[in-house]
């Protein structure tokens, strides 16, 4: 718990919760009769609504990406290293929009909220939902929120993923992406460890074909081992090594199964954490857009093809250490974007945090995205 | 199965079993009163039993490393590849022997053995072996089979750390260690992976703390979550993605969870058949095998002090996409031989099949391998 609120922060922030009528039609041909988003705002929406940053949130992300909920809370959001008023995303001069994507588990439509058709948890019931998808949700929001075209919309990982998608569904509607840490389409492998996380959660017998909700029990086994394996995807062997090392709990081997080496408590303490916090299905339809992500897939994959459409100014970040979605699989979309002669900025930074240093402030990646936002808020007269 | 059996296998073998009544002390603490080995061997031991060469497994690994058990088989042993007339362990020059190491599930004592104190399985009363504890068993055999010195002790993975071990513990038994796709120690990652095994197994329902036996249960889905992990690993992100990419079972995407890419389905199918023919205890107690290898521990982490007892020749092989144990790792082996002063060759081969690159007879690995053991056969008299 902070004792005063750093003068860094956006300080003490509330979501609000908005609700959509008109019905969604998804990706997968089912139609939302309506939804709700829960939304945080940071800073201030200028008079022309030309300085509005949208935040994308990766996997396990949510609305809360900066500031305090009450001053008991021991961590900020989740991207407060990169929000706030000097930060990168400069909150005295931008006006920061960050949710919870559909289907997430954090206060948004998902698989844990009420099916008004049954009166109970949608559960495996709530469609398949895809980055298109969220995008084309995000766009409502803007429009209730008279945001006619962002500034920048940002994201890391599968955030970066939307706003991708957003630069080539809604053109017109952004004047920046920033693509961080992301990747224009899973490999085979990036999908087997999704795979194991999902196998993990369904072959839980507490997942109940996804209606644990009525049987008033959580898969917490399989969302445990599901976060455990992606928590090794996302930091980096040396970082690891780092950290833990070989380091023992205690002097000596005890020749047994419990958690003897650091790494293995750290891991179990990390994924009981999340089982506890997070929704099952959600995890599940999260993994799921990542897999189906692929938006040259409909241009014999021809990535450059694919971005024709797009008129935003783009800016790619890779992190050097990062194996879950490598610098090379930015440079793909750089070298997308060149062939197709898009405005795009690059920069692979040296980091040894793995996937998980699009998180962490270093100096060249801050550096980097302030100087490259700085520009964006300069454009928007902000 | 073939139709006749290639002219270069060693044909058609049998597995023997050897009882052991001398009592083992374990590195645990713990002792074997008594216990059995199932060997196979291959070639013919010359007078002076000078020919010998030893096959150590990893982890799934076991006895029936080359040849056919019957002309219905359709796969031969697991390392058919590198063994028989011809190949780089030639059984016209050497006798092989290949045991399955103890703790195993394949016929040597092991968890589903019966505990002769309880007249029921080991099961989690099975001590926790290491690899010291292999090697120590190894030479037992050795000693049974009147072999007082290998020409040379071979093995990839956890396997090659058997063969430096026996080149620490027994330095006059073996002329020769071939140590490939190994490491002097597991990182922090490396552990990590494990770990999420181990979890998968012991959090499966029917682990019943490692008495499935008794209750007529296996924890099939921990076993088959633990190998899908373990298998991403063995893997290459590159040969995965030539093997499978993004394809598709059916033509489009079908917005479920059932298996859609073709990477999901042989993920399953791999985890179920291994399900169903290996051992979760065994399972645990390799991976702590694993774990626990660091012969450098003792010596302040300084790999080289603890060489300094060994007097063999080394060939380390790495392969260059092996993320699980990298060339680095075998570098550093190397290093260590190098600043002991121990006569050691080394080769980093350019593969694309990652770890089980040890296992797939590419043309410059066999022509090393080959060369390298055609000079063990002369050395040796063969």
């Amino acid at each position: 718990m902070p004792d005063a609120l750093p003068s860094d922060s956006v300080g003490l922030v509330s979501p609000k919760t908005i609700r959509f009528d008109a019905p969604l039609e998804l990706a997968c041909g089912q139609t939302l009769a309506h939804y709700e988003l829960v939304v945080e705002t940071y800073g201030t929406l200028n008079a022309d609504a030309s300085n509005a940053v949208l935040i994308c949130h990766a996997l396990s992300g949510h609305h809360h990406a900066a500031g305090f909920h009450s001053l008991d809370d021991r961590k900020p959001g989740w991207w407060d290293s990169c929000i706030g008023p000097g930060k990168p995303i400069d909150t005295n001069r931008f006006y920061v929009v960050s949710l919870n994507n559909l289907g997430g588990c954090h206060g948004s439509t998902g698989p844990n909220s009420l099916n008004p058709d049954t009166g109970k948890p949608y559960g495996p019931d709530f469609p398949v939902v895809t980055v298109a998808d969220w995008v084309a949700s995000q766009a409502r929001l803007a429009d209730h929120l008279g945001i006619e075209q962002w500034a920048a919309v940002v994201g890391g990982s599968l955030g970066g993923m939307q706003a991708l998608q957003w630069s080539l569904d809604f053109p017109d509607r952004l004047r920046h992406a920033v693509v961080i840490a992301s990747t224009p389409r899973l490999t085979a492998q990036n999908i087997a460890f999704n795979e194991v996380a999902r196998q993990a959660i369904t072959s839980d017998p507490e997942f109940h074909e996804g209606r644990y909700y009525d049987e008033n029990l959580v898969p917490r086994r399989g969302l445990m081992l599901a976060r455990m394996v992606g928590h090794i995807t996302y930091l980096s062997d040396a970082s690891m090594g780092e950290k833990f090392g070989r380091e023992l709990r205690e002097e000596a081997y005890k020749f047994g199964f419990d958690a003897e080496f650091q790494v293995e408590s750290y891991l179990r303490y990390q994924g009981e954490r999340f089982s506890e916090v997070f929704d099952a299905n959600t995890y599940l339809l999260m993994t799921r857009a990542l897999d189906y992500f692929d938006p040259a897939y409909e241009f014999g994959g021809d990535l450059s093809k694919a971005l024709a459409p797009a008129t935003c100014e783009y800016l790619v970040l890779s992190f050097s250490t990062d194996w879950r979605f490598s610098p090379a699989r930015s440079e793909e979309m750089v070298n997308a974007m060149i062939s197709a002669r898009k405005r795009v900025n690059y920069a692979e930074i040296d980091a040894p945090w793995g996937h998980d240093a699009f998180l962490i402030p270093t100096p060249r990646y801050t550096d980097i995205f302030t100087a490259y936002m700085d520009r964006v808020a300069r454009e928007a007269g902000a």
